[in-house]
């Protein structure tokens, strides 16, 4: 891997080496779409919303009672509540526009003890004492959040006081879990990316041997075997040995994300190689439709390989958070485009699916099959975690809410790299990106609109080459790339490239076949069978109970696949099917050879994007749509 | 509702009154067949097994420990251990030959408070106070078991010492949870079915009215409302009220059961009628084909309509064991044999199928479908309750080899029925029935042979009826009825009677369709479209990877519907399908034009009982089989 010498540093990820270097938040801008308008009602509404939240139900209070000595009696929220604070920091810090808020950081820091200790739910008189709970007292995870909520200060604000909160608490995690101290590791990983970034941005190098060893430790059986299993907190298998994700899934996913970390800090070519080959088979086996990744409620766990049930997909918003943030990783690592596709597809049908449009409102799972119309969850009380079919302002463990707060703030920062020979688009929304000498301009109505215009502003005199993703998606259409000097030629998803001495007022026009198409599931994954579903683009459809007539419940839907879906009004899709309600019967288990259902007569049916459901009042709505017979 | 008079005492239920009178262990005997062997396995085996586990894992010591004043220290097992001691002792009182445990009954005395508290987790200093944890606490489900326990022993042995013990507790509960008291239900029922038998043993109005105030209550939002929701242990809606079981199966069944219980000796037909409604809505819509309930992991409990997933089928042992108790209830209020297919189906698909063929391992978690092979548990270890993919000997939570050693002990007495008119038969296996002047010898092979015959060898002079249960399986086959003087007719589902003066030496012969057939599911079972599975009888079939050629899988069968299937050797039954696994993709989902798998070569592919699965090594194995496009 060949170093990185990163020109910005208002960087999520700042990796020292890689394939591509990434660019900061200042040298990209969105500034029209799709995602501008995610990115606005998240600074003008979400974090505040957190922030109230977070108040409401005493999470900040917590540092304050910690600081007053009556935590033992007033601590509020579950072990991990600190780390929500943290996050939501961090999103502020990222989202330049938004005040910081000093009085809570000094606070914070406050609450930390003499040797670095920082957590208000252990180890003072009347509470658990430290780390006699590594399984799930989650206080290595907490620092992990609070470290990057530091380091992000950093380096999007330049302001110190919250990273040096954070510094004290990574050299005592070095002094207490180094070696020689304790030697174990959390239940919960994201310590590792953490301490990691910390490295990059300090240049302690002690930062990631620690990291390092943290992953190094990780699945000796280190940890208790409770009733989930060691694979529940991946401490079942060495990371370098194990040939997929499983167990539990953000903690899979953060783990893997700290392990890419460390494998392109230390050139652990095994290391990332194990990683890739993780990806590859999780993505192959277990992954839904719309990039969501777990299919157990009862652990929040991956299943096994097609155990993809979509009425049953848990599909976290904070491991869809956490999935971008490994392939991001993966992408930085090898370039490769396959990274960006799955990427794209998490970000617009996991990510954007939780928040409502308003903002205020967030899916903690992210079903693909909503059965039962539900009622409107209180606007002032916290919900269970996945249980609604709307979405609700608060969870009793809301870790989602401020895990998409700070994706959006940072989404800029995934749309382009550059390298030694030229800039690399990966991901397309109305953007202005300038960096090295080169200045451009994209213009377009992705996702909904396939065509791209890049506008060069200012580039060198020398030859570069700017490179576009053509996604997997696209595969069997096609997609036309036009040069600036008017040839358009067929591009194949993978990478195209354009190597030319621009000039400003220069266009490369990229045509992505934007359709609608039918798709079927592999025959392994059980649950889907007989079935299709749309994706439109990057864009996974569902038909919501909202658009069928009457009264009509998604679960009447049978659809014609051999009529192609066409293009509908404001990004919908229309289909052709039926909408027959199955009569009952005392047993649901008929001989073969018994009555059957009688069909009814074809229908048009409106497809909404996934992402967009449950805006409008309770409903039932479904991905995969059985197939007439 | 008409009175009952028992003739005998030693029966599980005995209701004061509705349509069936039970017979007692006195008056039926099973003499040959499959519940034979499994009952001597039982007798043998099991009851010991669970004897042995139970001292191993301390939660007899308990006991000692709790006479002893240590138990604050010592205590083992999770806060309701107690309850499998008693469901023990049960087992062991109805299952006459074996001996009964005087010490440890003489200790559980001693263990009792003065005022009748008796629980080895609570109350004492330095453990949670009484009663301070309703919703988790099983302190009123663990008195529902004693009180099984003591009953079983004074019905069965004639033996007072523990039917006093459990009566001071009755009164105990009485006492605390009556008007005027603690205005509360227990999260986990079981005590409402207790009491009213307590009730029936001893006569006292009280235990009746106790047992009606809890299911009164219960529904009116009393428990605390947690992560799963008051419906986990049905506190969400008023029986009376209910339309389906909800929550968490067991207690939803076990509450069900108290509730016909209550119904019946109160006369209290709407309740009768609700319990009714919501068995029927729970079986159209709620039920896998082997009758097993409960599809969610996650809290042990049933899904939303239709949601049945076979890779995810909970449908806990123990949801089986308390479905038969709920199934045999209502048929003894109301004469319905829907009531006993359903028992029949359960008996032979689920409780069966959680032994092992030698009765020292279990299945806590009955799935419908298996898709790792995997390893054998340690045969000294406790398991976790529902990973493997093997019976295990015993479970951190091992609730259910003691609930299907206590329903195979009482075996007998769901056979056959009285009353005023005659005898019912519900279910068939070679037996000898004597009662009230009539004794009958029931011979057959079933479920492997569908000719069952009934010859009479004591009978009143005057004309009496014989009714024989025509299983709602043999639906759309033909069914034959042969009466003492040789006229055969064709009998339909449902309830075949003849009507005569029986003479020593007559005989009565049904003979019911077993034979294979395909079933398809209800296209609402989203999660089996495309499949067809086998029933043979009341037997529900499955392919284990046991018996594919080579090392291949059962996710690899593709099925032709079109071919019958055929019996085979040993019981077993053959289709006629192709074994191809599916090619690897980097990407499950693929547009709907793209290349499909190629077929291989129609194969013959054999098929074992459902029950029968996992004995004979690690293996795969499918109850639902997708078809052939």
């Amino acid at each position: 891997m060949k170093e990185n010498t990163t020109a910005s540093s208002v960087l999520p990820v700042a990796p020292t080496r890689g394939r591509l270097r990434p660019l900061g938040l200042d040298e990209v801008r969105i500034t029209g779409g799709f995602w501008a308008r995610r990115r606005h009602v998240n600074a003008t509404a979400t974090l505040d919303h957190c922030r109230d939240w977070e108040e409401r139900v005493g999470w900040t209070g917590n540092f304050k009672a910690a600081v007053e000595g009556r935590i033992q009696h007033d601590r509020r929220g579950r072990e991990f509540a600190d780390s929500d604070v943290y996050k939501l920091l961090e999103a502020m810090a990222w989202e330049r526009g938004h005040p910081a808020d000093p009085a809570l950081e000094d606070t914070i820091a406050a609450a930390q003890e003499p040797d670095g200790y920082l957590n208000t739910a252990y180890g003072r008189p009347g509470q658990q004492p430290r780390y006699s709970d590594l399984e799930w007292g989650h206080e290595l995870y907490c620092y992990g959040h609070l470290i990057q909520a530091g380091v992000a200060q950093a380096r999007a604000r330049g302001e110190a006081a919250l990273a040096k909160t954070a510094r004290r608490a990574a050299d005592h995690v070095c002094a207490m879990f180094g070696k020689g101290g304790i030697e174990s590791v959390c239940g919960h990983p994201v310590i590792e990316t953490a301490l990691v970034e910390l490295a990059r941005l300090t240049g302690e190098q002690r930062y990631l041997d620690q990291a390092a060893l943290f992953i190094a430790r990780r699945g000796q059986g280190t940890l208790a075997d409770g009733e989930f299993g060691r694979a529940y907190y991946q401490d079942d298998i060495p990371v370098r040995d194990a040939t997929v994700l499983r167990g539990h899934a953000v903690r899979a996913l953060y783990l893997a994300s700290g392990a890419v970390d460390v494998a392109v800090e230390t050139g652990d070519v095994e290391l990332l190689a194990a990683v890739v080959r993780q990806w590859e088979t999780t993505v192959a086996r277990r992954t839904y439709l719309t990039g969501g990744m777990g299919s157990h409620h009862r652990d929040e766990s991956f299943g096994d390989d097609f155990v993809l049930p979509p009425d049953r997909a848990y599909s976290e918003t904070c491991a869809g958070v956490a999935s971008v943030m490994l392939s991001w990783r993966l992408l930085l690592a090898t370039g490769e485009p396959r990274f960006a596709d799955l990427a794209e597809r998490t970000l617009f049908n996991v990510v954007a699916a939780s928040p409502s449009e308003d903002g205020r409102s967030f899916f903690y799972a992210n079903t693909l099959h909503r059965r039962r119309r539900g009622t409107v969850p209180p606007p002032d009380t916290d919900s269970p975690r996945a249980e609604s079919s709307l979405r609700a302002p608060w969870f009793a463990v809301s870790c989602c809410p401020t895990n998409v707060a700070r994706t959006l703030a940072v989404l800029p920062a995934y749309l382009a790299t550059t390298d030694g020979s030229g800039i690399q688009l990966h991901q397309y929304a109305d953007a202005e990106i300038t960096t090295g000498g080169i200045a451009l301009r994209v213009t377009t109505d992705y996702p909904y609109d396939g065509r791209v215009t890049i506008r060069i502003d200012r580039a060198p005199a020398h030859p570069w080459t700017l490179s576009l993703r053509v996604p997997a998606w696209a595969q069997g259409t096609e997609t036309w790339l036009t040069a600036p000097d008017g040839s358009r030629r067929a591009v194949a998803p993978g990478t195209a490239e354009v190597t030319r001495v621009f000039r400003p007022g220069d266009e490369v026009r990229l045509e992505l076949p934007v359709l609608a198409r039918w798709l079927t599931p592999d025959p392994r994954i059980d649950a889907i069978r007989g079935t299709v579903a749309v994706q439109r683009g990057p864009l996974v459809y569902c038909a919501e109970s909202t658009d069928l007539p009457g009264e009509q419940e998604v679960d009447a839907i049978r659809v014609d696949p051999s009529a192609a879906p066409e293009d509908g009004e404001d990004g919908s899709v229309a289909v052709v099917g039926e909408i027959t309600a199955q009569p009952d019967a005392p047993w649901p288990y008929h001989p073969l050879d018994g009555a059957r259902a009688t069909g009814g007569d074809p229908t048009r049916i409106v497809l909404v994007p996934y992402h967009s459901w449950a805006n409008r009042g309770p409903s039932t709505m479904r991905v995969w749509l059985p197939t007439l017979d």
